[in-house]
């Protein structure tokens, strides 16, 4: 495991926040990072040149989406996702647990075993630990997870505790199943916003000595303060010298509050997601493109920005774009929240550096809230 | 009008092919070229840069679409279309006559205006020749075109007749409303299949001396036999020293063939509207990539196109993207056959250069017959 050496290049004094680099057999990645999601092996509407630009160095995908389709035998066929999806950079696929609770037709859920219905087309498939691996393996991501247990929020402390256990179980097994040795398999943290339960689940990992942990299970629909909370309690048990990743996370409040709490790795959908609905985050706040306001506003969405959306057109051409339907706002708008987004943990990257993480964010919520 | 001096470099001596350079204010165009249709301001999913990448020299944009959407004063705002959309090379608009008879619902149509409903939102509206010179001077296009009446296929020839004559009239019209010089306005010789209404359409316009002539209503439904021999009986009679421009067409054969008669420009919404449908055009012939028989195919969509759909992705990934229904299905294929009609054009234009268009057209025709 010596290719996913994770090197901690500086702590912050004043908060939890650290900056590292995490070695992957497709290069390094530079932490905190945000993960653009490719659910489907491509990031919605861009080009691998273009998130690079953005400034991304790794990407999701997702083990059930890939594994209903193309199947992961395709990808195999092809080399594995990074010729696939022609990104050279580090890929790291998630198991299919959390797409198998939200997405599909849930049937039986034992130990053994998950059985549901495809939300594709209905056909019945199961998904294992073992079975989880293999599907990774297949895909051949740097950075492949455990299969886990996801209870929906508001589920009671007794259902997550039988969650925690079992995705403990399951940990075990997927490291047993497990032969490839160039992909690092992270545990996966579970215990809702209970401090015994999340220690719980971590002692459980920990004795299993992955290379990377993440914490799962949150940003399901918790209020953020019982999010930031979970992490006080849940960040500081896991061990300094390996990556953290907090998955599914967040709005920008949200990653600079886990960056300060001691979090390495992000990803989630909304910079995609609310750039096709015309939705952009800026350094002055968030910007409805949609809105009438824009529709004469020849200044650029985001002054700060270098992405080409900021550089290259008005907020008046940017809404046209959305207004007539066309393609290139969708485009245009997702590399803009990208950027965003790398921007933002590149600044947080050098604030823990510098040693002002404490001040940044302050300055940074400031900011925030007094935005329109 | 020096700013729109058109040299030709070489005629071809077995058919009437011509390799040209148009001159304008936004740099030369080589022709034979085919300008890729951005309606709206963008050709649909594809960045400036790309299209810059793909061969693309010059591109057209529809005076109909962007007077109702943004409105061609909020273009006019921004400097014109080129700063608007980004593009810094040449660009022509149409008059907008042709959406008004094709799209919008025609309620009056005299000697003075067209009266007719939006299709966006049902407003009463009115086009008339010194408005659609009014548009497009706001819009700020290299070219652009005279209003022209274009009647739908099969009409009778006493319509098409009048046609003619109020097209006729209208270009006047349109010549006394100009005030820029620094847009070249074409007239457009209308008479359907008839070389005689041709004859009368083309005398008439060429008495007004306009700097380009453009061959419409062609490619409206009726036989592509009846097409090229309508070029053949028009082409003729247009002057050798002028760029000529047959109006959205058409298919890569009958680009072939109206080179081969001496048209300069073309432009069609093919190459882009197929690629978002799964329709590649590749130097083996026409490929689905939704078809089945591409689900594992890991070779290159065609291996003699140097774009990046081509050079970086399989079949297989094509088909897949479309199949998941992801926006990088139509960009990668809009891209592609942008790219194939680029090729085309330039291929077309060393051929007449070095005095083989006869020969190139032969083996091409050959070469598409012996197409799956």
């Amino acid at each position: 495991m010596s290719s996913f050496a994770f090197h901690l290049d500086a702590v912050d004094s004043s908060t939890s926040g650290r900056a590292g680099r995490l070695q992957t057999p497709h290069g390094v990645l530079e932490t905190p990072a945000f993960m653009p999601v490719g659910t489907l092996g491509t990031v919605k509407g861009l080009l691998p040149a273009q998130l690079k630009q953005s400034g991304a160095q790794m990407v999701l995908a997702n083990t059930y989406h890939l594994a209903l389709r193309p199947g992961e035998k395709i990808v195999a066929e092809h080399g594995g996702l990074h010729r696939f999806m022609d990104w050279d950079g580090p890929i790291l696929t998630d198991s299919g647990g959390f797409q198998v609770f939200s997405l599909a037709d849930l049937r039986k859920l034992d130990d053994d075993r998950i059985v549901f219905r495809s939300h594709i087309d209905g056909n019945l498939l199961e998904l294992t630990p073992e079975r989880a691996i293999q599907i990774q393996e297949d895909l051949g991501a740097d950075c492949i997870m455990c299969l886990d247990e996801c209870p929906p929020a508001g589920e009671t402390p007794e259902k997550i505790r039988k969650a925690v256990d079992r995705t403990t179980r399951w940990a075990e097994r997927c490291l047993a199943a497990q032969t490839r040795k160039d992909q690092a398999l992270f545990g996966i943290v579970q215990g809702g916003v209970h401090p015994e339960l999340r220690r719980r689940s971590a002692e459980g990992l920990l004795a299993l000595n992955f290379p990377g942990y993440a914490v799962g299970g949150l940003s399901v629909g918790e209020p953020p303060a019982s999010m930031y909370a979970t992490l006080d309690c849940t960040v500081p048990i896991l061990p300094a010298a390996k990556p953290r990743y907090l998955m599914g996370v967040g709005r920008p409040e949200d990653i600079l509050e886990a960056v300060c709490r001691g979090i390495d790795m992000f990803d989630c959908v909304m910079p995609t997601r609310n750039g096709r609905n015309a939705m952009a985050f800026t350094s002055a706040g968030p910007v409805r493109l949609r809105n009438a306001a824009h529709q004469r506003d020849l200044t650029p969405l985001d002054p700060e920005c270098p992405c080409i959306a900021c550089t290259r057109y008005t907020r008046s051409y940017l809404r046209h774009l959305f207004v007539a339907k066309e393609m290139l706002g969708p485009i245009l708008l997702s590399l803009h929240n990208i950027t965003y987004y790398q921007t933002l943990v590149r600044q947080l990257r050098a604030a823990v550096i510098e040693g002002r993480l404490g001040e940044f964010r302050v300055n940074l919520l400031a900011r925030w809230a007094g935005a329109p």
